[in-house]
């Protein structure tokens, strides 16, 4: 008979686990028969032992199958799906679930809601006025065919047993781990029922992985389990050294993501839309290289279709599709206050971490799973890394209908910014890639 | 404020935890506070990083602190208590409570139940007729004043937030950390209010610690804990690479305890009770040496002085002192059953856990806590290592009232036993000592 015990103690000894044994694990701590505390202790001896290919795979198909499984295979074509590590101002999918499906490839997507300092899709798209993102199974499927693109919210079914783990290491201190990292995200990937995926692992101050080395050893693992069980999987490195744009909040971002599908948005959200829409019309077999995706790409953004293709997607989902024209139309909050520049100099670097978690502060975001989001909050950045700034000027505006700690915020914003008398250099927004 | 989150991170990232944060964990686990869950895992990094001295030291004393405290000092005297890291056939205690008390040092001491395949103290002393283990503090302090040595049962009060944390170490494989484990015992002993202690550490097959290496490093981190506390703190270093005597299961053990005082014990018991009790003389400034100590203690053994000192003891205690002589008097089994040798040589060695265990199956030990015990139940080995023995020949002689597995523990002892052509090295039992 096993016993957690052995498999708790395995691990803490270094040795490899069998399949089997990682299934017991997964099931039973689902189902409740492997109590939280054999969990949490497993959990850290994975910290230190780490999780080989083969048990990383079996993790996150395990956890995969613990719920539901998404069926597209009614959806002609290969259908990718996109995934980024979280980050501040990313707005991405916003803007690439309209382009991509423009371009012709199928997008069933299904996204989260914020938390913490990071934003979800989920809320950004529920500040357009109508906008649905609980279509059930049939209806989603059969959008996809029609329109070409539907974004539903998660429910519990999917990977219930990563949910109940994330938790548990979200409370012990076994969070950042690689191998527990690429199998929570890919078990939802390939429960959501994907063919293709391609990752955006993000690096950087703003982001969850720190340094280069780590952010290409998770993307590593997450590509590995990806092709280990047959869904083509490329991860790209993206430098997240300051917010994406110069949004951050949900009504905020999906004006600054429907500026970039006319073709006006800012330099760094564009780029790291073309990379990620070029690598996902590779996969989906719409382009013969990256370089091919990407002219596509951009003549579906200056011709507008990739415009049109936001209007008729926002409309099949029962949202206003006015917005796109009309901002006023978007929630906006009561109250703006500019936070002035405590020093001169070039804005050296911006610590997304801290931008995010003013955003939240304001009301954009959520402290605790089940706080309220004041969609109409968060802050506009009129500074970024490489400008030149004096003291006074206005380098952010604060967005909100809450004036309870407006001054915390400022201040937050303020240390958020680093000033300096040289020019920074400017890293590069595409890292590498990993296949 | 303090987060218990914060001291999982920080010892998973190997850093040193301040004597506020080891008593936040102690107090916040022993009252609630700190769930199971975050204890574990703590626990697992624990394993991983370790804990230096004052970590360690700290962790004992908020443990020793979460319940009562024996207050020893109406006893005049050095008190010295005496602990082993758990044996089978251990009946050390039984022989030097009457042994050193006799030589003039009060004994004052708190036992254990068995667990598992180690017996306890508390198990053996019951099988005297009328021996009550439950004194008040008032009647136990008095005796030992008067008769010079009294064992009470431990009771639940002593260290409560290390008998919480044993109960989770036990289902998360976290036992076997030095530090953990000499926090857990030390806790206990500086609770029992003894001035000086002297530690039993056993190495081998039939103890926890496999290896020299790991006994010698538990023993320093013993000493280290007594002497930061102020309490002189000696540890032996022994073998036991089989049981030690003869006899296994509680009333077997107490005439084979009676039969050692009578200066008719086993060589290896009488001589680990001969170093045992020598440091204890030496620590309570009975004797300036070892060697006088050793001397003193032979001489109250030839002289019948010990034995005397075992009888006042016992009737002192409520129980019969007549089973001294009288060994029918004590709970005897219905049925015993000898076990033949599997083949002939020497034997090369005996496998205490799996005597233990057979022992334990006979109903001379508990499986859980609350299982009940056979008094009178155990096996009496005939054979040990370095005997010659020929295929057939008794090894072993079962002694049980519980019919229901006699086979498969008359395997379990077979399989004990380890034969060859050549005549095995002994080891010595003393290997060795910390102060």
């Amino acid at each position: 008979m096993m016993r957690m015990y052995d498999i708790i103690l395995k691990k803490r000894e270094g040795q490899e686990l069998s399949t089997e044994e990682i299934n017991f694990f997964i099931n039973g701590y689902n189902s409740g028969a492997i109590p939280d505390y054999q969990a949490a202790a497993f959990l850290m001896a994975v910290f230190f032992r780490g999780l080989n290919d083969r048990e990383t795979a079996d993790l996150t198909m395990a956890m995969c199958d613990s719920g539901d499984r998404a069926e597209l295979s009614a959806i002609p074509g290969i259908k990718v799906d996109k995934h980024s590590t979280g980050g501040v101002g990313d707005k991405t999918t916003l803007i690439l679930v309209p382009l991509v499906a423009a371009a012709g490839a199928p997008v069933a997507k299904m996204s989260g809601r914020g938390l913490g300092h990071t934003g979800g899709t989920i809320d950004k798209l529920e500040s357009i006025p109508g906008f649905n993102v609980a279509l059930e199974p049939k209806e989603f499927i059969e959008q996809v065919r029609r329109v070409g693109a539907a974004v539903v919210a998660q429910t519990g079914r999917l990977a219930p047993a990563d949910k109940k783990l994330y938790a548990l290491r979200d409370v012990t201190a076994t969070v950042d781990s690689v191998p527990l990292i690429a199998g929570s995200v890919m078990s939802k990937k390939i429960a959501s029922g994907a063919d293709a995926i391609v990752l955006d692992v993000k690096v950087g101050s703003g982001a969850f992985m720190r340094d280069n080395n780590s952010a290409f050893k998770l993307a590593r693992a997450m590509v590995d389990i990806g092709n280990k069980v047959g869904r083509r999987t490329v991860a790209l490195i993206t430098g997240m050294d300051q917010p994406l744009g110069y949004a951050v909040g949900n009504a905020l971002e999906v004006i600054e993501a429907i500026e970039t599908l006319k073709g006006q948005g800012p330099d760094d959200l564009m780029e790291i839309c073309l990379a990620l829409g070029a690598t996902m019309l590779l996969l989906a077999g719409k382009a013969g290289s990256t370089d091919e995706g990407r002219k596509k790409l951009l003549y579906l953004l200056e011709s507008g279709k990739a415009l049109e293709k936001l209007e008729e997607f926002i409309a099949a989902q029962g949202g206003d599709p006015s917005v796109v024209r009309e901002y006023w139309r978007l929630p906006a909050a009561k109250m703006t206050m500019d936070i002035p520049a405590p020093a001169s100099g070039f804005v050296q670097a911006i610590h997304a971490e801290k931008i995010g978690r003013a955003a939240m502060m304001l009301g954009a975001g959520r402290e605790k799973k089940d706080s309220p989001v004041d969609l109409s909050a968060g802050l506009i950045l009129n500074k970024k890394t490489g400008d030149v700034v004096t003291a006074g000027e206005t380098i952010a505006v604060l967005h909100t209908n809450n004036l309870s700690s407006l001054d915390k915020v400022g201040k937050i914003v303020q240390s958020a910014y680093a000033f300096s008398e040289k020019r920074p250099e400017l890293l590069p927004l595409v890292i590498g890639s990993v296949q």
